[in-house]
């Protein structure tokens, strides 16, 4: 893990890094030391691990809580180089989608790919983030929507070391098999206009999730909709069940 | 509106009345005057105005909030003479649902036919509620759940006043077309395994509210089985609107 700048505001140092070929940031409080939840972020399709919305929940849970947060750049996202796998895959899904085939079946599909890769890579980043001192190895959550969740909820079944987790805007059947697996506290957000995810999928992930504590929170509107007073929840969830 | 006792514990004042033949609780901070938020209470079926759970989530609007709050007996429930009509339905609902007829339908029958009532009773406790001088007529919200809700919705559907709602536990059909005139915001309470409400008649109820800011929030567990955290997001609704 290579440290590559590190900057300080409100309170928040923020520590961009490597760790082989995947970039990443880590926000922490600037000061203070010793062992800490540290949150992991999934960020969205089509963004990067400094997304607007990224760092501005980072900033909160660091202040509000005196947590540490992570965000790496998903293959193909941000800082990493384009994938021409990945390119002729969303190629010919968007000539499928166009002939009528089923998108969120398509999206789902890509995602799955996706997290073959994800899954071991976050495995690596939380491995290295908890040697830090100033992070250490406390417990874990993560949150992601969309793109997030679709690689969150292999990455949550996957990885014991996450006791909770905020999920939503995706659906079964695609993630199904994988959110049966996941046994921890989960909050998961759906928008109930979406019109990327069928809400009926969207309602069969929540009820998949094996968790026994687990809460749906639903709101009017598309995809991109998500009202900010979940940002709300979301801190005291963390702090709930990690604090 | 007559007042029958008054006592005070833990920074609440409670005044019993009755209002022509409706029996009611006031709950109000022990200390202060002036025009405050008022919010009633629907209690459930079998229980009444005096309810743990009521009394519970008054006594916390009125310390955390600063709230007025207001139950009365449902007919047939609490201090309120039996009804034979009543009876008698209710003997021959059991006799049908025993008989393979639907549950929720049943129930949702009788729910229309008390409401009928309480809907014109309880515009008449708000109206002598509002008369208090420390009460006055500031906002009104309203919380209710399963029986609470099914005589909830054609109460805030009809009531202009009441400018926020917690409802749920009730489902479609019988209350869809009075959802479809409340346009105020609302949070509605899904249990996910509800043995009495199918879970795609809640669900529906939710999509026919005509709120453009409502939330859904669903927990596992059956009917009776609302995590108490619920109690928390109640208050910060209710203060988001009408504090």
């Amino acid at each position: 893990m290579r440290f590559t700048s590190a900057t300080s505001s409100d309170g928040v140092r923020e520590q961009l890094f490597t760790l082989g070929e995947i970039p990443g940031v880590l926000w922490t409080p600037d000061v203070g030391t010793g062992t800490r939840p540290l949150i992991l972020l999934g960020h969205g399709g089509g963004r990067h691990k400094k997304d607007p919305g990224l760092v501005s929940l980072a900033h909160r849970l660091v202040t509000e809580c005196g947590f540490a947060v992570v965000a790496v750049d998903v293959p193909a996202h941000g800082d990493r180089p384009r994938e021409e796998e990945y390119d002729r895959i969303v190629a010919a899904n968007q000539a499928r989608a166009a002939a009528g085939e089923d998108l969120a079946a398509l999206i789902a599909g890509f995602q799955a790919l996706v997290a073959r890769r994800t899954v071991p890579e976050w495995r690596a980043v939380l491995d290295a983030v908890q040697e830090i001192e100033h992070v250490g190895a406390g417990p874990v959550g993560y949150w992601g929507v969309s793109l997030g969740c679709g690689l969150g909820v292999p990455f949550v079944a996957a990885e014991p070391r996450v006791r909770a987790a905020v999920l939503g805007l995706g659906g079964a059947p695609a993630l199904a098999e994988a959110a049966r697996r996941i046994t921890v506290p989960v909050e998961f957000l759906v928008q109930w206009d979406d019109e990327r995810v069928p809400r009926e999928e969207s309602l069969a992930l929540f009820d998949a999730l094996a968790s026994a504590e687990k809460t749906l929170h639903a709101h009017p509107g598309g995809h991109g909709d998500v009202p900010a007073l979940e940002l709300d929840s979301t801190l005291r969830f963390f702090a709930r069940h990690l604090g």
